[in-house]
């Protein structure tokens, strides 16, 4: 597991990087506009460290189809833009109020909402930017990943979940089913897509980029319900942000539907599906490890 | 003068008839997730009228390369979504406080803020997964077509503009130079990408591409220059919005910096660049009408 968490940490290093290197060479282009505050909006919320989960997933499954870490920079890069932005909007006074993301200041307290807001526009633009110029991959590759990008923020993804959690709040009680159908589309949606995404970048078959969405759906299904049990059991300062701020809200969460003990099960019983999905790639153990990592960090 | 008028009208209808099919495509798509609201304001938004201009260029200049407007309605489409989705984040109450827009009230009047940012969230998003799914582009085009709309709306285009208009709210004074680099942005930016949108398209050269490149670029000048000029000239029904709202808050417009007459003047000039640069085309006519009628709104 201390492999594990290293491989974890380097492709977290290598995706800061790449985002450094990225958003400079975009503010390289702006030619006359007066535009340094965006600039230190975005570079505030994509800085301000986080797990790097999504990036990880996308280079482990482009390096489990044989690729090589160059080839999953763009859509690791992107990917981790694309969650950056989400978060920005996610803490605004219309969403969920947040003064404090991952212990620092939320975009919108540091820099005002206009200015947040236009960050989070900025961040969800790059991505598209940055995957059509990579000299890496073929423009079918880069077809396959606008898409796939694309589907899992908007309307039927992330977007999506995010309306229904907004909804919850007007509501007397939700149903298991309800809220799984959230939280699929609200933080799923995005890590399904890394992984399939990782899986495209790495050149893997369909097969294998099947198998990656069902295990990534696994996966961010884990991940979420493992969310809700730190939420309530973290401290403030491992959390990055201020302790019951979902029970306080009153919104439904696993742990309220399910209680800790059996939210802590079905973590355990999704993880275990994800790791069901693996057969079809050659070298899975990291996938395997990345999969029992997630769910340690409740234990 | 009128069969031009008759053009640009048969574009808008062909455009708004495929938002429709593209949006009723992407609801058939969502599942479980229960998120009619947010399509009813992406409707409310996208239904709202409009002069259509951009799809409207997009179609001319895959036209004038040789295409048909089979070639040119993901752009078409994408485009006019992606200028939507500026318009809700515009009308906020952290940018422009708008109430109406085109004679209805702004997307976060109707559904709320929440909901209006979701909405503008998803028409960022739409558009990519529409240009990457069409079956008239190749990988090719659709790259670069993903290219030119990402870097036209984000932090370099139209967000970095929309950014410098909000700073000028704190300012005593603009320069000239300033106020066209933020035009440039703002609605320059998404303009100019038309043109060269609707080249790529229709299989255009670089030099076209090019060309149909500056000649969006002095249109979506005139344009403004000319937007600010019915601000205080057009009647709140003519406009769909309340009049004089930038003269207000006390922007920067050109009509405030150059006087009426003085920004009539300049948009003329600005439009006879534009004229300039259609010799590329075999046939021109419509783009060269098209840059007139813009300017005949003011006359």
């Amino acid at each position: 597991m201390t492999d594990t968490k290293s491989r974890i940490a380097a492709y977290a290093a290598r995706v800061e990087q790449y985002i450094t290197e990225q958003l400079a060479a975009i503010k390289s282009r702006r030619g006359a506009l007066a535009t340094d505050d965006v600039f230190a909006a975005m570079h505030h919320s994509l800085s301000a460290g986080g797990k790097r989960i999504r990036p990880a997933l996308i280079y482990a499954f482009c390096e489990a189809c044989g690729g090589t870490p160059e080839m999953a920079d763009a859509a690791a890069c992107a990917m981790e833009m694309s969650h950056t932005a989400s978060l920005i909007f996610d803490d605004l006074p219309s969403f969920d109020d947040d003064d404090l993301r991952r212990n620092q200041p939320s975009c919108h307290k540091a820099f005002g909402e206009a200015t947040a807001i236009l960050a989070g526009y900025g961040l969800i633009c790059a991505p598209f930017e940055i995957i059509a110029r990579d000299p890496h991959l073929s423009a079918e590759q880069k077809t396959a990943l606008v898409q796939l990008l694309a589907e899992c923020e908007g309307v039927n993804g992330m977007v999506g979940g995010q309306l229904m959690d907004k909804h919850f709040e007007n509501r007397e009680s939700v149903t298991l089913e309800e809220l799984q159908t959230m939280c699929l589309g609200k933080t799923g949606a995005l890590i399904q897509a890394s992984c399939k995404m990782g899986c495209i970048c790495g050149g893997g078959t369909d097969e294998q980029i099947k198998a990656a969405g069902n295990y990534g759906k696994s996966v961010g299904l884990a991940f979420q319900i493992i969310d809700d049990i730190l939420d309530v059991t973290s401290t403030e300062e491992q959390l990055g942000k201020p302790i019951g701020s979902d029970a306080e809200e009153n919104k439904f969460t696993f742990v309220n539907l399910l209680g800790i003990d059996q939210a802590k099960t079905t973590a355990s019983a999704v993880s275990a599906q994800a790791h069901s999905e693996l057969d079809c790639f050659p070298d899975a153990a990291f996938l395997h490890d990345m999969a029992d990592t997630l769910l340690v960090r409740v234990q």
